[in-house]
């Protein structure tokens, strides 16, 4: 996982310049999540503590709350967190659903630590292997365009005026096809059907792919799991 | 409920310019919700069915699929209907969490049906009742700034390369603590506490009010009810 500046901007570099600061950590840079998960079993508590037990927090921080639990770290520590707690409850049995939003270059907690316009930091895809566990979600991306540098469509359009923020959004919808998990759009979001990591991993890259142009992204995912419902297509 | 040019529109008018054309309905705006409610019982299915039933769904179009619902109509009917569906289910003691997706401005499916840059739509604000259910909260905001006119800052800035997202969302949380539903600032999400009609009627009234000078607006909430982990302020 490579956070730092994007080859485009070191190109950009010339070679005498004056280095550039140090790349700041995903948690610096407001990479990360929060999610809540829920389980339609009366015996949620000791399969939600199941779940945590099993999964793997290292290099992680995590707060838990009430409502939902905070997740920083590196994009695919954090993912493959959120992967392995999801799956571990699923393997339950139980029916269940996932909220989760990803978050990335607006840190802090009433106000962003970064000021708007900062370079917008990109890192590697995430590859998360496969659970065996089927999901399906409704999915959203927000690019929140800022007019300051770094900002742009995820087509590498310049930021200002005349941007569009659904063009990046139509462009990940368009990889979420070639990637075989899409399964259709509905108002307001993007359904994804698939094993539970392809899903994460198709919102993920696609969050991470627009945030090497657009510095503060977000995305919400809805997922189900194991739900005796009739499946719409 | 008033869907409509604003007045600060009306008033640009000149008294013998052309008629406007007829007002957008909230269907044609894309004004709706896509709601979750997870139940954590093994009694999960009557407890939903039961709330459905109870709710009042008159004038509102909806739509159940295995993730999620969509419900379509007024601002005022959209939100009193998530209330009562949510209040419903509460009321079985059992613990339950909704994710409330609410969106205006970006009608269609896989495409907005509207091109961006059409005049931003307001709405009077919604007027729930109290329901006598405490609901705590995670809420974000998310105003999808488009270059076109329309666009713009809740405090009615001009749109363009030096508009601020943040800044109508700052301006929604000091709303929020006036009107005493402010719980906190975590990372992502400010923290609601309050009756679940006060929840609401605070993130839809940030909502609309941020669509008064912004197209596509986009909020989110994590609502959770009757839990039984301490609560974290």
């Amino acid at each position: 996982m490579v956070v730092g500046v994007t080859p485009q901007q070191n190109d950009a570099i010339p070679a005498d310049a004056t280095p550039a600061p140090a790349p700041l950590t995903p948690q610096q840079y407001g990479v990360g999540a929060r999610f809540t998960l829920s389980v339609y079993d009366s015996d949620y508590v000791a399969i939600i503590l199941g779940a945590l037990a099993e999964a793997d927090a290292a290099g992680l921080t995590l707060e838990t709350g009430d409502i939902s639990t905070f997740v920083t770290g590196s994009e695919q520590r954090v993912l493959a967190y959120i992967r392995d707690v999801v799956a571990a409850a699923a393997r339950s049995g139980a029916h269940l659903s996932a909220a989760v939003l990803l978050s990335r270059g607006c840190p802090g907690e009433l106000q962003c630590a970064l000021p708007a316009g900062v370079a917008a930091i990109g890192a590697d895809p995430v590859t998360l292997d496969d659970t065996g566990v089927r999901a399906r979600a409704h999915w959203s991306l927000y690019p929140l365009l800022d007019g300051g540098h770094g900002a742009g469509g995820a087509n590498g359009a310049d930021a200002g005026g005349d941007a569009d923020h659904m063009t990046p959004i139509y462009a990940a919808i368009e990889r979420a096809k070639a990637e075989g998990v899409y399964s259709g759009s509905d108002h307001y979001a993007t359904r994804l059907d698939g094993d539970l990591a392809a899903v994460l991993q198709t919102a993920a890259n696609a969050w991470i792919g627009v945030g090497r142009t657009v510095q503060h992204v977000v995305t919400h995912l809805t997922i189900s799991i194991n739900s005796p419902s009739p499946i719409r297509d």
